[in-house]
């Protein structure tokens, strides 16, 4: 079975390429990641939504925050095809299967993110804290809504709680 | 362009076929939605990922739950074409735009859904809470991340919170 997905459209921002190296110590990707998270935080994107779907976005600006399906178009077959990775290329964090992770390489790299939605305008949506490249193909955009999307008290190993301290306190700075 | 997926896997469960129902009145609706949402919650599903993939899903039994990227594979190509609906047919709530919406029926139906993971053994997940119908083809799965995932405040239109409080009004009966 193949499903054919055609993009509805496409983001418009100033992240032109991914800063992830390879060969950095833990000390560097830890910086590099901290500094990537602040960058992605503060960038505004527009996405752009081809013109024959305006009249589907009726609606979405009553809501602050959307959920972005997108596709990372710039991955190569080549990192589809990773099983097992150290969460953001930390040596230090135990390796995972693709699947406990949201790397974008993976079989189906269908991107989910949620982001704040800042305006409408006609076909255009401007959102901030999206992590997409420049000319990512949208695939879908949904509202987020708390019933289907919020989880109470929910668990995570240990190394998502290491990333989110690390993150988290840089961006308080 | 066009994008090319190949589900990675399949759902299985109890839920045969969709309750959705044309020509019921508000109250009649209203009342199916309640047994629906309450049906769904306590739904145990199987999520049988193809063997090859194995691996990959490793690290996975540490989180309490996952994000199920899946295909609503009976949907008609007619449903596909819906611009406007009234959120989960209620004819008293304000029409509004597929994208401003979680209906199933939209240009590319990639349908996400959060769940509380039960237990992983080998290549299957149990879950709870799955929206799937039996059979849905599985196109990825991630982890739930809080930094990710969770957003602090989103604000909503009243529809929403009309329909979030009447499901779950019943389901706490």
């Amino acid at each position: 079975m193949e499903i054919k997905i055609i993009p509805i459209g496409y983001v418009k921002n100033d992240i032109k390429h991914t800063t992830f190296q390879q060969n950095m110590d833990v000390s560097q990707r830890k910086r590099q990641s901290q500094l990537k998270y602040k960058q992605i935080k503060q960038t505004i994107s527009e996405l752009i939504i081809d013109p024959s779907y305006e009249d589907m976005l009726d609606g979405v600006e009553n809501f602050s925050h959307i959920v972005v399906i997108y596709w990372p178009h710039l991955l190569t077959d080549e990192q589809r095809k990773l099983r097992k990775v150290h969460p953001m290329g930390r040596k230090d964090l135990p390796i995972q299967g693709i699947f406990a992770t949201r790397s974008p390489a993976r079989p189906n790299s269908i991107l989910i993110s949620t982001v704040e939605l800042l305006k409408r305008q006609n076909n255009l949506l401007q959102v901030k804290g999206l992590e997409a490249l420049d000319g990512s193909p949208i695939l879908d955009i949904k509202t987020y809504i708390q019933i289907s999307d919020q989880v109470t008290n929910p668990v995570f190993p240990e190394w998502v709680h290491q990333i989110r301290r690390e993150l988290q306190n840089e961006t308080n700075h």
